[in-house]
């Protein structure tokens, strides 16, 4: 299809297989991340938040379905970069005292990412008159947002310690 | 240096070559967005940006400055990835509907981005004891969030307009 033909629908489709593909991502990058991080706290919360990333799949899920779609990733640069970025300073400073803070670094990018496709899609959901997608995608941002939240108060928990 | 004797100060350091690196790609990709953006209102608040842009560069300089480091980028793919996005939605939806949508999510992606990474060096600046850097980084930090804020009203804006 052209592209001046194309419409917001059109958009709001590839943006959506966009994050499908980062969160398959995500929940393959989670272990890894948990397996590296050095605080039990860090580890668990990356457990925790590998749980929720297949909730979010799922639900994502639906939404295609409400499409009548059927759920497909397509390749994202962006996670991609973000999630490379993160391996690299889990290799580079591997076994150094600054390992933690640069996996917290690296998954609150994850987040961040996460927090703006769906802020995003919920809007146009809202503008496409699908309010049960609106509503799913919601749900995702919000538990995206707690968990930026918590990785933010473990990051500045580790400064707190350090000053204690 | 083997991975195990880096500290903080090294991950700082790394993380300002990666934001350094960002901002001026963004600073060669803001007049393209300005360019492909239909309405006036979004051409003009890239162009705004791309000012204020400068003005972060400035400020990162003297952040490397503070560290006795001379300012240098370090390859970032996540906002080579970011950006790599944006420029594929251009292509894909020019002349459609959905163009400046595309181009609003695309802008917010990129400065979700910087939240994080200005987030980050902040909360480092503090704890290495660097209070002067901490300021300049939050400078930059409140710029992008207030930008954010600004295109995420603009996307709200374009829906109240289709439906007046």
């Amino acid at each position: 299809m052209p592209g001046k033909e194309k419409t917001l629908n059109d958009l709001f489709l590839h943006t959506l297989k966009d994050v499908y593909y980062a969160e398959k991502q995500i929940l393959k990058a989670l272990p890894k991340m948990a397996k590296a991080a050095e605080s039990e706290e860090l580890k668990k919360a990356f457990e925790t938040h590998r749980e929720e990333t297949e909730g979010q799949i799922e639900r994502l899920e639906e939404v295609f379905k409400i499409l009548g779609k059927q759920a497909r990733g397509v390749q994202c640069e962006a996670i991609n970069g973000i999630i490379e970025e993160g391996k690299e300073v889990m290799e580079d400073f591997a076994e150094s005292e600054a390992l933690d803070a640069g996996i917290l670094a690296a998954a609150q990018a994850v987040e961040h990412y996460e927090i703006t496709r769906y802020g995003t899609l919920k809007t146009w959901a809202s503008e496409l008159g699908m309010p049960d997608a609106a509503k799913l995608l919601d749900q995702n941002l919000q538990e995206e947002r707690k968990t930026d939240k918590l990785l933010t108060q473990m990051a500045e928990a580790r400064i707190n310690t350090k000053a204690a």
